[in-house]
Parts: C-alpha cells; sequence; structure tokens
C-alpha cells in the first residue's frame, strides 16, 4: 500500500495526491520542510495536486473556529508563496463542496463504530483534544477524510508514519464500497511515506501553529531573528549534533542545514565553541537567507486578496466538478436517482 | 418538551412538522392509522408538513438498498393516496437535498461518542439490525435526524414514546449550537407524541414492511383478503378483545374498528361466537371498504409517473431552498464563507 518516490518519478502522470491543512493558523517552517516542499516537488514533476482545506474539520479537536474563512486565505497564500502553480493544482475547502461531504452518508455505513474507536491517531488526538470529551466530528474524522480522498479519486496520499491508519480507513471504505455494489468505482489509495525532519518550537516542545513557538511562513526577518534569539537551548558552550541528548541544539543545527541545504554536523563543526548565541545567529541568517524570495513572492500575493479568492473560486469549481461526477457514479451504482 | 394535539389545534400555523418514512418498502395499515391519517389531519388543520424520505439511512441497519429511487416514488404515491396534499406539503429526499446532509458536519461537533452510544433508540435498532456490526450510520443516526429537522426549522416532530430519545438529540444540538456561537439560529423542536394503535402482523409478530405480514395500503382487495384469511388467530370459538391474553384476535378486532370507527369490544360482541373464520370476513370487509377510496386514488395516481416525480422534485426544490437558507445562517454565524 505504499509508494516510493522513486515510483512516482518514473511515472508522475499517474498519480493524484490528495493532501491539506487545516485552517487552524499560519504553516510554519516544521509544515514547509515536511510537506509544502514536497508538494512543490511532486508538481514539478508532473504529479496532479488537489488541497483541500478542511474547514468544517477545524472543529474536530477544539469547540470553535477562530476566523475559519480569514485562515483559510491565508493557507492558500502560504501555498502559492511556497510555490504551488494554483493552475495546475485544485485548492479547495470542504465547505465549498457538498458533493465531497455527501459521500460521508454511504461511506459511513462501510465501517464499523469499533473499527473507528480502534483507530490509533484518533486515539491519540482525542488524548491531544482541547475537548472534554471526544465528539461524533471526532470519532468519524477518518471517514470524512475518505470521503475527500475518494471525492477527487485522489490515488496518492502523502502522509507521516502516524496517519498510517486513517489512511487504511479510506482504502478500506474503498475497497467494501466496490465489494458491496460489485462496481470498480474506487482505487484503493496508496500512501507516500513522508519522513518529516523533526523540528522543534523554539520551546523545546513540538512546534505547532497555535502555541506561539513556530517560526511561521510568512513572519519578517526581525520576527523571525527574535524568535530565534529566545530559543531554548542548553548551556554547554561547544555545539554539537546530537537529537537524542542535546534535542534544541540539535534541532535548531537541522533547521540551517535544511535551510542552506547541508549537513548539521558539519554546521556543528563550524561554529565549534561560539556556543548558542552564535548558533542562533547562524540560524537566522539560514532561515531569513532561505525564505526571503518566498517571503517576498508571499508579500505580492498578499497585497492581492481578490487573486486569492479567485485561486479558491476555481479550486472549489474544480473540485465541485471531480466530486458532483463521483458522488453520480456512487448514487447510480448504488441505485438512487 | 411536548406538545398536545389540542395545543396544535388551537393555533396551527405556529407549527412546521418534519416527519418522514424511510423507503424499504410499501406502506401499510400500521403505517396509516399509526401517523398517515394523522399527518392528513394536521395538515388540514393548517399545519405546515415537511415530509423527508430519508435515502440515505436506508443504509442503517441493512447492508445494502433495494431500488431506493423507486420505493421513493411508491411512498410518493401512498403519501397522495392518503391525502397529503403535495401543494402545501413538501415531500423530498435526503439524497437531493445537499445542504440538509452538510448540517452533519457541525452538529457531529456537538454532540459526544458517549452521548451516541447512550441513546436507548439506537441501543434497540442495533440489536434488530441485519448487520453484523454497528456501522458508523447507524450510531450517527440521530445527528442525521437532527439535520432532518433543524434544516427545515422544523418545531414539531410527531413521534411514538420509543422515539424521544433521537428528539432529545435534535433538542440538545438546536440547544448547544445557539450557546457555542451565541446565535438563537435553532429552536429545539417539540414532540407531538403519538400512541400508535398496536396492529400486528397477519403472523402475530410485529408488522413490517419487509416480513410479507404487512396489509399494504396499496395491496389490492382479494390479497387484502387473502392475507387476512391467512391470519393466525386462536381457537377459541367466541370472540373477545383482551389484547393480553388474545393478541391477535384482539389486533384484527382492533382492525375492523378502527376502519368502521367503533369500538373493538363492540365489534367482538356483534360477532359473538361466530368464531375466526366470522372476524376475519367482517374484519376483511371493512378494510377493503374503508381503503377503497384511498386505493382508487392510489390507482389514479399510479397510472402518472410523471406527476409523482414532479411533485418530489418541487419537494426537493423547497427542501432545497429552506436548508440552504439554514446552512448559510449557520456558516454565518461560524465564521465560514
Amino acid at each position: 500500500m505504499q509508494t516510493s518516490t522513486a515510483q512516482v518519478q518514473q511515472d508522475p502522470s499517474r498519480y493524484r495526491i490528495l493532501t491539506g491543512d487545516r485552517p487552524t493558523g499560519p504553516l510554519h517552517l516544521g509544515h514547509y520542510f515536511g510537506t509544502l516542499q514536497n508538494r512543490v516537488r511532486l508538481q514539478r514533476l508532473g504529479v496532479e495536486l488537489f488541497v483541500v482545506i478542511p474547514d468544517y474539520q477545524v472543529l474536530t479537536d477544539r469547540d470553535t473556529a477562530d476566523r475559519p474563512a480569514e485562515r483559510a486565505e491565508e493557507l492558500v497564500l502560504d501555498y502559492l508563496a511556497a510555490g504551488i502553480d494554483p493552475e495546475r493544482a485544485t485548492i479547495f475547502t470542504h465547505s465549498a463542496v457538498p458533493a465531497l461531504n455527501q459521500l460521508m452518508l454511504p461511506f459511513l455505513s462501510l465501517v464499523s463504530v469499533a473499527e473507528l474507536q480502534r483507530n490509533p491517531t484518533v486515539k491519540d488526538e482525542i488524548v491531544h483534544s482541547r475537548q472534554n470529551s471526544v465528539s461524533g466530528l471526532m470519532l468519524t474524522y477518518p471517514v470524512h477524510q475518505a470521503a475527500d480522498i475518494l471525492s477527487c479519486k485522489g490515488n496518492l496520499v502523502p502522509v507521516g508514519r502516524d496517519q498510517l491508519p486513517h489512511l487504511e480507513t479510506a482504502r478500506t471504505i474503498a475497497r467494501r464500497f466496490n465489494e458491496r455494489y460489485g462496481a470498480a468505482v474506487f482505487t484503493e489509495p496508496e500512501a507516500l511515506l513522508s519522513d518529516a525532519p523533526l523540528l522543534l518550537g523554539t520551546d523545546g516542545g513540538k512546534m505547532s501553529k497555535s502555541r506561539g513557538n513556530a517560526i511561521a511562513l510568512g513572519m519578517d526577518e526581525d520576527h523571525t531573528a527574535r524568535l530565534i534569539r529566545g530559543a531554548k537551548t542548553d548551556t554547554e558552550r561547544r555545539i554539537g549534533y546530537d537529537p537524542e541528548q542535546r534535542p534544541e541544539v540539535s534541532s535548531l543545527l537541522l533547521l540551517a542545514a535544511l535551510c542552506e541545504g547541508g549537513e548539521p554536523q558539519k554546521i556543528a563543526e563550524e561554529i565549534g565553541d561560539g556556543g548558542s548565541a552564535a548558533l542562533k545567529r547562524r540560524v537566522t541568517e539560514a532561515v531569513n537567507e532561505c525564505f526571503r524570495p518566498i517571503r517576498a513572492r508571499r508579500a505580492e500575493f498578499a497585497a492581492d486578496r481578490a487573486h486569492l479568492r479567485a485561486v479558491l473560486r476555481a479550486g472549489n469549481e474544480r473540485a465541485n466538478a471531480c466530486a458532483d461526477t463521483t458522488l453520480a457514479e456512487v448514487r447510480q451504482v448504488m441505485g438512487m436517482r
């Protein structure tokens, strides 16, 4: 069920990727090196890209959504800045594609509650949720994700290892639907496993949109410098790359390496016993250098909100066309009119 | 949370009823005396009627739907024959109203899995389900029902006692939505409790669309006579009304009474010791007499399938207009565009 990047490179036009980000805040460098950069690479290879902004799913782990419409627009901005070509990618929101959401109904009939409750990713998200109880939306979230993927007949989903159970639900639904209705409507989507680099937040915790510990893609250079200056490190003067023993220092080295296209060990040697201050200067420069063109592009796009909305409108239209066709097929084989 | 028929009569134009039947087979006399007749009465009083045919929900307790589109048309036929006026009622199918189904997403965020699992009606339906495991659709069924009611801003739901927990879910969702988003979008729907007469099937079991033990509304007179002739009774010659000790005989007496507008005890006395044969003759005549005009009307409507489809199309349009408006309000207060 897994496809390698090498396989994709051999025949990129065979693949349609479904991926996306919840509109819960600006994308940060963890997203960039973990997924955005890869999406751009795959698109340039000739893979077709569907990017969903799951606005209804903001409520999965929190009670209310904070300005979801504006946040969706900010995501489009981040995508365009990172280099996603909206002429060839389909960027859309959940709430603008009714046929996608309707697929949830037949799909919900194909998985048992026990299966949904066994999903380890859901279990983990429940632990980290901001809510007191597990909502119906949280439990059925993988089914909605299956609708995302299958509504546009996506056949490749870039995932981290922790997201594999969700993809398994989508594969199960595709398979069971075909079996139950005796029709080859869906193909089982495959995972494109991506080992995202482990970048920590500036507080040493998990980098997160909402914890204030992340360098956002669209942050200015001064803000970036301030954030890195305040980053947690350790007291050892000699800088060394040791993710186990010195996670904060190593994460900063890794960030510099990702930005410069080098090796964290080599950068550590170069800094030697310059201490945290020298490390932070190096990281700041590397980040600001690397993201200067992206941020410049972002500023240009940000000045033209009408364009952002037009991109989303065009994406929504394309996603609707796909999902309408899929739902019509589904209803046809189910005997509905 | 309950409203009496007397209250409704005082100010019928205050109420919009949401009710419906799954398209799993033809409606029978249990439906007629349990709910259809009452719907017609309420409509004639001036109450507005929304009737949903939940075609997606056929899958709640079975794996596949048997010709759902044709069965939906048959339901419309039964409604019109029973006297529902399609000019004033909105008859629609789930699958034709995308905005209704989309309400499921924000609504799912407002109920916990624990609450859904505690719902006694769902528990009971799980026991009687034809499936091996509890599907996601079964568990979330009350949430979809809340979307039915709230999408058209229904404020009155005729229910049997066993359906009260479903209505409670809809009331909870309405209340929590308003609280969470600080807006009075929904009113909590009220129950119009109806004590449906307990009519048994001809095999002495529960009368059911799918068990072959029910006299369908649209059955012809010969078929009706045959079915009643084969009905289970007991060997006692003297006919008496005693639902506890003689459930089958009493159910037949009740059916005759409902059809004739009389009392089952009185009919029992009139038959005296004529035995089952006399009882069955009386019931057959009563049923065929009572339903003759309804069946004649049904035959007329059945000859004009285009009209049935037009009724459904018009109902779907009205239901869409309502649900679109409701979803727009919902998205507005949620900050979505």
